[in-house]
C-alpha cells in the first residue's frame, strides 16, 4: 500500500471529544479514493458507489499528522475496488482500515462506463 | 424513522461528475448520527466506533434538498446502535441507508463510560 | 412552528467572546428560511428580500445544538413571509426571534413572479 | 460613512438564483460591526445584541466586490450603536442598509460592561 | 499605502504554535492584490504572476486584527506591480512586507492583454 | 524531490479567471511545508520564517490534481529550509517552484529553538 496525502489534524476537524471527528476523515477517505481512481482510470468522471464496514479503531488528536493509504483491490469493467488504511505519520498506528471502496468510472451521460484498465499504471510510465 | 436535519446541497459540494461528494454526505451523516446520540444520552461527548457498509443508491444534484433521517437500533451499555436514511427532500427517493452506526459514549478521561439510557426519549417529556 | 434542521456549535462558529457568533446564525437562518421557501412553493429560485428586527435574547456555546424552527406568516402573491424562532435543543430556550422575513419567488429571469400557492402543503401528500 | 472591507463574490456566496446569498452577506455584516466595535471599544469581548430591519435592496453576482461600510450612530454606556452600508463597489449601488445594529461591551465573566468611550477615535491618534 | 479590508484571527486561521498561520495570510494577501488589480485595471479577469520573497517579521494571534495595505510599484502595459504591508491594527506593528507582487491582466482567451492604464484612479472620480 | 500530498482543484480554489487561485496554492506550500517540518523536526511547534519569490509558470483548472514536492535544502540549528515544487499530476507539468522557505523550530515560549537535527530522517527508520 502506498501511502501519499498527509493530513493536520485542526480545531475544525475535531469532534466534541476533541478528538479527529469520524465524519471528517470519510470525507479525506473519499476524496483520496476518488484522486486515486481518477489518475488510474485516466477520466475525471468517477463516483462512489459502495463503502464496505468502517472499524475506527483509534483516534488521532489536534496536531497529529496522518496519512492515507490507498491500495487495488481489483478491477473490474466500469469499476475500481481500493483498500484503504489511514494510520498515524509520526507512530504508524492505524486509525481505520477499509477493505473495499468500490468507484464507477462514468460517461458523459453519469452512466457507468467502461474503463479498459486492467492493472495499475504509473504517471512516469505513460509519459514516456 | 424521524427526518430532521435539511441540507441544500451547493457547489462545493459535488464531485468531478456534478453530483453529490460521498465523503460530503459522509461527514453529514455521522454529524447528524453525533447529535442524535449527544441528545439521547444527554453527555457531549460521544464518539464513532463503527459504520457498517454504505451503498450508494442514488444521487443528488445542485440545487437538490435532501433529508437525514436517524433511528435507533439498539441501547448498549455504553454504546447506541443507530440506522440512518438519506432521501431527497421533494422526490422521498433513497439517496443512501446505512443499517448500524455504533456511537460510544465517554467519560471525561475519553474512555467508554455505562451511560444508563435504555429506551429513546423526547426532550419536551424531560422538561416536563 | 416546526423545528427541523439542528446545527451542533463548533469551535469555528464562535465570536470573540467565545459565544455563538450572530453572523453565522444569520446565515443558517437565511438558509434555512430559503429551504423552506423552496419546498413550499416547489422553486429553486428564491431570494430573501426582507428580515425584521433581529433581537438575540440568548446565546449558545461549543458544543450546544440548536434548532431552527420556520413558521408561514402569510403567503403573498410572489412572495412567502416566514417567522423564525431559534431555540436551545436541550433547554428549550429561545435565542433569537425573528417575525417577518420575506422570501421572494423568481423566476428564470431573476423577476419577482407569482407563484401560485395559499398553503402549507406536505411532501407526503403532493407524492400521493 | 467610511467604509473598508472588501469582499470578492465567490461561487460559494451565491444562492440558488445565482446571486449574492443574503446569510452570507448578513454574516459578513456581523463580523465588521464586531471588529469596528473592538477597534472602538478597545476590548475584544463584544457580542451583537440587536439588528434593526434589512432591506435588500439590490443583489450582487459572482465576481463583483462589495464593500462594507459602518458608522456610529451612539456610545451607548456598555453599547455602541452602529449603522452599515453595503454597495457595490464599482457601480456605487446600495445592496443593504441597516440603521441600527446593537453591539455590546462584555467582561471577563460574559455580561455587560460600561466601555467609557463616547466619541470615535482613530488608532493612529492613540499612538501618537 | 491604504489600507482597507480588515482580517480577524480565528481558531481555523492558526498554525500548531497558535499564531497566525503563514498560509492562510499568504491567501489574503493574494485575494486583497486581486481585487484592488480588478478595481484599478476595470477588467475581473486578472491572475498572480509573481511575488517577491516574503519575510514574515511578526505574527498575530487568535482575536487579533490585522489590516491589509496596497500600494502601486508599477504600471506595465498588461501588468500591475503592487507593494503590500500587513500590520497590526491596534499596534500598528508590522507583520509582513512584500516589495513586488505582479498581477496580468487577461483576455477572454486566458492570455496576457493590454490593459490601457497608467495611473491610479478612484472609483468616485470614474463616476462623476 | 518526494511528491506526497494531492490536492483537487475544486470551484472554491479558482480565481476570476476559473483557474487556480495563486492566494490557494501558496496556503496549500505553507501547510505541507510545515508537515514536513514537523515530522523532520519531531516537534509540533514550527512557524514559517521566509519565503524567496513565486514565480507562478503555468495554472491549473478545476477538476486537475496536483502534486507537491518538498526537499531539504539545508538543516540550520533551529530552522529548516526548503524547496518546493508543485506540479499537475498528469502532465507533470511544473506549476510554481520556490527556491527557499525557511521554517523555524520553536519552543513552549515560542521562541526560536535549537532542534538537533542534520539531515533528512525516515519515520519507518525511527521505529526500528
Amino acid at each position: 500500500m502506498r501511502f501519499h496525502t498527509r493530513k493536520w489534524v485542526k480545531p475544525e476537524d475535531l469532534n466534541a471529544n476533541g478528538t479527529l471527528f469520524g465524519g471528517r476523515l470519510l470525507e479525506w477517505i473519499d476524496e483520496e479514493a476518488a484522486l486515486y481512481t481518477i489518475i488510474q482510470l485516466e477520466n475525471p468522471k468517477v463516483v462512489t458507489k459502495y463503502i464496505s464496514e468502517i472499524d475506527f479503531k483509534a483516534s488521532a488528536k489536534q496536531g497529529d499528522i496522518i496519512e492515507i493509504g490507498i491500495d487495488v483491490v481489483k478491477f473490474g469493467k466500469a469499476s475500481l475496488t481500493l483498500s484503504c488504511e489511514v494510520r498515524n505519520k509520526m507512530t504508524r498506528e492505524t486509525i481505520i482500515t477499509i477493505s473495499n471502496i468500490v468507484m464507477v468510472n462514468v460517461g458523459p451521460d453519469g452512466k457507468a462506463k467502461s474503463h479498459g484498465k486492467t492493472q495499475i499504471e504509473y504517471v512516469e510510465d505513460r509519459l514516456k
